[in-house]
């Protein structure tokens, strides 16, 4: 089976070193005789793991010392009501600007909408392309601007960050956390479901900027108030433990490989290919922007769904997994995250340009 | 290293077939070249997975088709928040009852009072002996009653249910749950963390009445809203993936062990033969009153914090692992929970002998 490459939008792939380790010791955890999932989060190894994956993940990502970095649990989705609870008030202004550049970003509008007044702009045309990023003139009115930089169903991506004086800007990097390089002191909180780029699903990553703790209502549950959970090392109920060990391996691994910077030319490096490649073919076509075509999610059609499914179909059967578009676009999705290898993109061009031959 | 026994009360062993499956097929699951936690929750494989933990889950717990069975995320102290914003009102009456037999039945009503009017009533004296379960009289006050029947830290058990009358009865299960057969149709809400008797730290499961569900408060947090996560099958967002499986090999193997009623009893004879033990024994005592003692908690002290000490120091060298007690009380624990052979109980009396034979 090893020719099967899996583009998954998430639960993704994780690099196939950290699984092997994590099969290896499975049962025998640092020499303890017991699974890292059989022992106390509080004990001295899992304690251990948990302070170095937080030194890992600042080296590897470059995190600014006045920034908490949190495990927690609910998905980015529990993080859509976390954020109005934990920041609306923080500056005064009792209200929120949501930028709209598709499903997520609007879907995490609707949550905060539960629990706060929210203005909403949507900043994408019809050609999927970015249209506004300075919100200067505005941002004074309200307590944070939230916005998602990557959107996994269209596969949108924004690459500038937003200018929001001195609103707090917050982030939902689920689909591009450390993929990239980026200056982290921009923002004021960045979370991220772990499943496409840290880990397995069911833990949830928060950086948040050290001023911005302990200005939450009353009425958040205690697991995702802030300050709580940062004073409590993110342990003040039992954390996803087997998840959190999964994500230090990754850290590990990736530092292991060079680094972010590494990444970021992997990245960039499968996604120009892709895309190069889609724009030479008479069949396939991706419809975002140039200027904002995402590096995790390239979405493709053939302008014909029977054939799209037929693709589909061929190219599971072929070792090339979970190419299927999200049902509300339809299409086909190549997700690839940091942990697809250049050689997995590269055979999804080949299975393509078959296909094409055969279809043309 | 075969000869350790893991007493830890959570994240607490698993069965060792579990972990020896999970191993085997951590990089290829079901034949597919890719890990489970590496594929799409939607997908065939998975969702047929999650039908199939539900069904096997329903056959081991005798769960009557009038319940549903939710998989969640945040854990039991996650649910101490969703418990009051989702029933709250559900009979009009816009206050519940919180019996208080420990530190997580008093946690729970401290969470709840973030959301609700809760009175509290003590149902533990200081012998540790459980004092009322009749609340016939004043539950008519009440939409909901809520109890811990297992409190882990003390190890105290209640084995009667409440008599709550027309209001429904809601247990934090976390700590005994698929312990012992019950009468499930008694109460409106089971819920419990996962990383005792189910899987892995991660997952919370939650099984609720059908005609409880739709009465959540509209500043309920999507992931938490039990009408929203029932009618998407407990995948509104992505669900805790690996630690589902991993529940799902635990149901597996228990009903291959012979179900409910055989674990039953071996946790009855387990925890027979150490309180039996530590009530014939000169050095040891368990202060709980004997009709509440925890069959999944065994709490003991010498009386001596020193001695108790170098008990754990010594025990953890002999492959006895986690009985220090919890850090609020003090002394010894051993959670002895399904995972835990009759054999690891055996080797902690013999070492328990021992050590009683040396400092006596």
């Amino acid at each position: 089976m090893s020719d099967v490459f899996n583009f998954s939008a998430g639960p993704a792939m994780m690099p196939k070193a950290v699984l092997q380790q994590a099969q290896q010791e499975l049962l025998n955890w640092q020499g303890q005789g017991t699974s890292v999932m059989e022992v106390s989060h509080r004990g001295q190894y899992f304690m251990a793991l948990a302070r170095q994956s937080e030194q890992d993940l600042r080296q590897l990502y470059q995190i600014p010392d006045n920034y908490k970095i949190l495990f927690l649990q609910g998905g980015a989705r529990g993080q859509f009501a976390a954020i109005p609870m934990n920041l609306i008030g923080c500056r005064g202004k009792n209200k929120a600007l949501y930028l709209n550049s598709g499903h997520w970003s609007a879907t995490a509008a609707k949550e905060a909408r539960l629990f706060a007044e929210i203005d909403e702009v949507s900043i994408v045309d019809e050609q999927l392309a970015i249209t506004q990023l300075d919100f200067r003139q505005v941002a004074d009115q309200y307590d944070y601007v939230h916005y998602c930089p990557n959107e996994t169903i269209s596969g949108v991506e924004i690459f500038a960050i937003p200018e929001v004086g001195d609103a707090v800007l917050v982030a939902d990097m689920s689909s591009n956390i450390l993929s990239r390089q980026i200056d982290i002191s921009r923002f004021g909180i960045i979370y991220a479901g772990a499943q496409k780029n840290l880990g397995p699903a069911g833990i949830t990553l928060v950086i948040i900027r050290e001023d911005l703790i302990g200005k939450a209502a009353a009425t958040t549950p205690t697991i995702w108030n802030y300050e709580v959970q940062a004073n409590a090392d993110s342990m003040i109920n039992t954390p996803p433990t087997f998840a959190w060990y999964l994500c230090s391996l990754v850290f590990k691994y990736m530092l292991q490989q060079g680094g972010l910077s590494v990444y970021e030319q992997r990245n960039a490096e499968k996604a120009k290919r892709l895309y190069d490649y889609i724009d030479n073919s008479k069949l396939y076509r991706n419809v975002v922007a140039k200027a904002n075509r995402s590096t995790m999610n390239v979405t493709f059609v053939t302008g014909n769904p029977e054939l799209d499914a037929q693709f589909v179909a061929e190219a599971t059967a072929a070792g090339l997994h979970a190419l299927k578009g999200h049902k509300v676009l339809g299409g086909m999705r190549a997700s690839i995250y940091n942990a697809m290898p250049i050689e997995g993109v590269e055979a999804l061009i080949r299975f393509m340009q078959q296909f094409e031959q055969q279809h043309s």
